[in-house]
């Protein structure tokens, strides 16, 4: 049966200087996206994510006419959500987005309002993982312990006050879709964070390369937190002082430490191991 | 007792035009590291675990004079080794460097001698666990799997024909020294890697998305090593079909995959602690 016809859309947008276009590109400013409680998401897999699974987020979708041939699917969800859909011309599509980003959009931008989760409900839905990040500065880390969260099946990722900005599009960009799939809770402080995950009956794991527990020793197949430090000054002895227990990934060979992200991939997937287990096949 | 005197050096190298400065600035240039047989090394940890590890690569130091001060059991260690360290102006440490760097190389640089090990040598020590990259593109990526296979204690890296040339400053610095820690195996075929691994009695695991068998199910204590595919289009069929199996990393949550350096990573980690089992604490 061939698809319906797709909506009409408007004419297409043609000036890369309207209104509209700054107020979209103005959206790579942290004040901006705070004033306005929008963020931008650039790219087929983020656009993708967000039109399947936080359809509710969306509020434009701004394609070029080759995107939304090579993305019609995704457009015919979008349609089907009824997710207001605007052609656009390359230039237009270019004067969306980032300046500083190194990879292209793709011809297809989103814009979708910030919605963070707060602590108590993710935690009355009886959580048995969480990843809190206290003080996460790098964009690339962020967003990569959150993709890394989401894969190993976690149940919600605290980015404690004073981390980089989740909605920046180099986060957006780095979460790959996940910022769609999982609850992040933002501006609580580290300490609140532990003690009311600790509250709620969960165990909560500092990671540290000091730490004098070795990762392969715990059992976690209970529900728990890990607890990942700044990417410079790692976690303040008060903070670990909170925790259940320090934990460091052990390291055999000559390197230093592994990378906040690695780290938190590891970890996760420690976890993921523990509560997900496989049989021999 | 006072540390002895440091050896006095040659005049402080002042002029960011001269010949020597360009030599080492063009490094940052493929063909030119290629020709020349020498590559950069950017930073206090890289030049560190150079000076430390491989002194017989490095040969020659740059510093300023306020990190001469700061890292100055560095330049001691260097000079132990005799190795030629020149004090340069500030001006002169920024012409030596990468200009593409998003990070400052903190007054201090150094000029090393790229050298690979060949499959052979690699093979011939009984290695129990490799990785192996077939066509690996991003920088960062590279040098965070070389970070993440030193960590988890391998024996040795091989990245394919094809692959991100592992000398270049990007790479350099996201192996945050790791480079100095374990052989680098290059310019060595895909298929020509698995079967000289597999001859040499490990088995090999191609890591794809697709895989029939889960991580959690393989006896990863015997010596193996992973093969890991390009971060585009992943392993080809007929390289897959050259390994022991093909094994996925379990995806627990809504996130469509990892990205290569999370795979390796995860992977690398599972084969340590097989390989190096911790007892309950």
């Amino acid at each position: 049966m061939p698809s319906p016809p797709r909506p009409t859309r408007a004419g297409l947008l043609a000036n890369p200087r309207s209104d509209r276009v700054r107020a979209v590109r103005a959206l790579s400013r942290r004040a901006v996206r705070h004033r306005q409680g929008l963020f931008l998401v650039e790219g087929p897999q983020g656009v993708r994510e967000a039109v399947h699974h936080r359809p509710d987020l969306v509020r434009d979708v701004y394609v070029t006419p080759a995107a939304a041939q090579r993305y019609d699917d995704l457009l015919a969800r979008a349609d089907a959500a009824h997710l207001p859909v605007h052609e656009v011309t390359d230039e237009v599509l270019a004067a969306l987005g980032d300046e500083g980003a190194s990879v292209s959009p793709q011809g297809l931008v989103a814009v979708c309002r910030t919605e963070t989760a707060t602590l108590e409900s993710v935690l009355a839905r009886a959580p048995r993982l969480l990843c809190v990040c206290a003080q996460v500065r790098d964009p690339g880390n962020a967003g990569t312990v959150l993709r890394a969260a989401d894969a190993a099946g976690a149940d919600a990722v605290v980015l404690t006050e004073g981390s980089v900005d989740v909605f920046s599009p180099k986060v957006v960009r780095s979460t790959a879709g996940s910022l769609f799939h999982l609850p992040v809770v933002t501006g609580v402080g580290a300490a609140e964070a532990v003690d009311a995950v600790r509250a709620a009956g969960l165990a909560v794991h500092a990671a540290d390369g000091a730490g004098d527990r070795l990762l392969g020793a715990l059992d976690l197949s209970a529900p728990h937190a890990w607890l990942m430090g700044n990417e410079a000054w790692g976690l303040p002895t008060e903070l670990r002082a909170r925790c259940d227990d320090v934990v460091r990934v052990p390291i055999h060979g000559l390197a230093e430490s592994l990378n906040l992200a690695m780290a938190a991939t590891v970890c996760l997937y420690a976890s993921a191991g523990a509560q997900h287990p496989v049989g021999p096949a």
